[in-house]
């Protein structure tokens, strides 16, 4: 983390950042974020498929079905302007109005995002006060203070920087996020900006875009649940001056790697924070004869409250681990099954190994790695999950109050 | 309850059953059952989807694929025999062969359930042992010892006795059921038997026990999890010397009636009884263009952990709901959608009502009722489901130490 921090290594060319309070949080923490990038950026999005979708997001899919640069975003957190009818879409378009006056740039390149309660009305006063200062506060080296304002129920603020080399220049790709506080982000709302001064196309960027939350955020899900809110966008303002991007070539294939690489990292860090949570599990499928299969099997193990539960407890419990295999709608064959818990190896064949004292110790570590081998082909998946703890039921059973 | 509990009111002709203690349960509670009928019964079942399946389950699918009588069925708890291998479906056989033994019947006509631990070998010297007591136990008035010996975490027996009038005679119907524990018997079994002097072919039967428990049970799962070790049973004995009942009759639509309300309200039982709950939740979902959709928003919103929790902490967050029917698959429109939370209307046309303090009150209740009116339609769904609370965690992390 430390090496992640420092606001020197987080700046990336063309971008500033600002986060502040405005006061929609009761508690008096920062609420009101921006990103801008100094020129316009071909940018791309990826949103929540709930049927039921909050006005920014609304307001974002139409923007960006219609203009693809973009050049600044105001997220709020505290309140997710979902649910909130004809006032919430005029809200969330007068946020971009009010930001875009304040930058002197057009309203079609602000998009605007929201995180928090669900249908309560935006407290568009403080939020329109807010707005000049949030302008004047922007720097380079705030890009810490966006991942903090963005935070809900997050308990440290998401933020990496990985360095790509293009040609004979680096590039930067940052990315912040917020959690989900729960390991299937079940409609606690997800949120991730990625920013890079690397030229790549829109549709390029999409592409790459696409496989690396598929393999990431959405591998942290459960069942596709999405929240209201769910949103991922990638800014790439081109600063570093390279030429752009080609699809088959060498420097896209390594743009694709480091991409997965940090929105995996996010996806990790979103996990190890869940709600409660005092472990991180990784869910290792592997022997799989598809990665659909592998998927599929890595959901219902990462998704199990018992397996959550039985991690907690550091119960090397498994028989709930295959139970979920077994009714995660793949046909595996219980006798050509393995599963470790760690290292540890406590079914072979579909029986018992009785080495549950070993996998006991394993299970005091703060990342738990269970490793299923379907012995049914080579195709591998990686889930992030977390366990499932009181605290989490204290934390959500008293949320809004 | 007490109606139900009464030995002289829990009879059902020709029945005759046991419940005690073999020594499988560390606590030394009952844990070994029989349900036997003094004459071969058609008999009919339903199992698990799970892909690993339990050796008792294994064995009585087959059995009943072959032979459609079945005279007794034993039971144990603690233990459920499920990823044991070949030894398991040696123990299996074992343990309906020396019932039939003790019995003086074939082994074809015993079926045999567990339910408990996965991935531990069934003591089988301990159930050998206990056999012959089991059968010397057998007495008709004895049912709630049966459905004590087969329980596991559940806090309390689950019995019901429905009366059916078929033609002049007074028919019964009595069933029996353990929990799930948690709301969705997501791995957590769930077994039910359902006993009845009432002559029916076993056609007939698996027709309407299959509309039963698609109205019940699986309206209290969850994506259709399952565990291991799920199984329903229905035996009808004839000996009430009604006419076989015919398939478009008044006495068959009588019968599925009961049959479906006897098996509702095992459900509730075990919603009731769910690991930790402190409420019962029974979400109604109306208005909707086909059963197929109610029934899908209906189990998003039963089956959601953050809808739990909140009702657990009495916050009418309404959000949480409309947000689970978003994401469960169906094509809802949010403009059109009314939520209460008992009578309190708290989302009107997908916009708050601000009645919250209102649904506070009527979360305070035993019984939340849930209901989402869609406005697309008229078909209907109920579903159930329980709170969550930190007592669950706490069951679930502990379950085996």
């Amino acid at each position: 983390m430390k090496k992640n921090t420092s606001p020197r290594k987080l700046t990336v060319k063309g971008f500033q950042f600002a986060g502040i309070s405005s006061g929609i949080k009761k508690t008096g923490g920062k609420d009101l974020a921006l990103i801008f990038s100094e020129v316009p950026a071909p940018t791309v999005g990826m949103f929540t498929t709930n049927k039921i979708k909050a006005a920014p997001v609304k307001l974002s899919m139409k923007r960006l079905s219609g203009q693809k640069n973009c050049q600044a975003i105001i997220i709020n957190s505290g309140n997710a302007n979902a649910c909130t009818g004809q006032e919430g879409m005029k809200h969330a378009r007068e946020m971009t109005v009010k930001t875009a006056g304040a930058l002197g740039i057009s309203p079609d390149l602000v998009h605007v995002s929201s995180t928090g309660v669900i249908g309560v009305p935006l407290p568009m006063k403080k939020i329109s006060r807010a707005i000049p200062d949030l302008v004047r506060y922007m720097s380079p080296l705030s890009l810490a203070d966006t991942a903090s304002a963005i935070m809900t129920t997050d308990s440290f603020p998401k933020v990496i920087s990985k360095k790509v080399r293009i040609g004979k220049r680096t590039g930067t790709i940052v990315g912040i996020t917020k959690g989900a506080g729960m390991i299937c982000p079940h409609m606690a709302t997800m949120l991730c900006y990625i920013l890079t001064d690397i030229s790549i196309s829109s549709t390029l960027m999409e592409r790459a875009l696409k496989e690396a939350v598929d393999r990431s955020f959405n591998r942290l899900a459960v069942d596709n649940d999405m929240s209201t809110n769910d949103s991922v966008f990638a800014m790439a303002n081109g600063l570093l001056g390279n030429d752009p991007i080609k699809r088959s070539s060498k420097e896209y294939r390594e743009f694709c790697g480091t991409l997965s690489g940090l929105t995996y990292d996010l996806a990790k860090m979103i996990a190890r924070d869940g709600e409660g949570a005092t472990k991180l599990i990784e869910v290792i499928v592997k022997g799989a004869k598809s990665e659909t299969d592998a998927d599929k099997v890595a959901r219902a193990i990462s998704g199990s409250m018992l397996v959550k539960t039985a991690v907690y407890g550091n119960d090397p419990n498994w028989g709930r681990i295959v139970a979920a295999a077994g009714y995660s709608g793949v046909n595996i064959n219980e006798n050509k099954i393995d599963i470790y818990i760690g290292r540890v190896k406590v079914m072979g064949r579909g029986i018992g190994t009785d080495r549950e004292k070993l996998a006991f110790r394993a299970l005091q570590n703060k990342t738990v790695i269970i490793t299923v081998d379907l012995g049914a082909g080579d195709k591998m998946v990686r889930a992030l999950s977390c366990d499932l703890t009181e605290k989490y039921i204290a934390i959500n059973a008293e949320y809004r109050s």
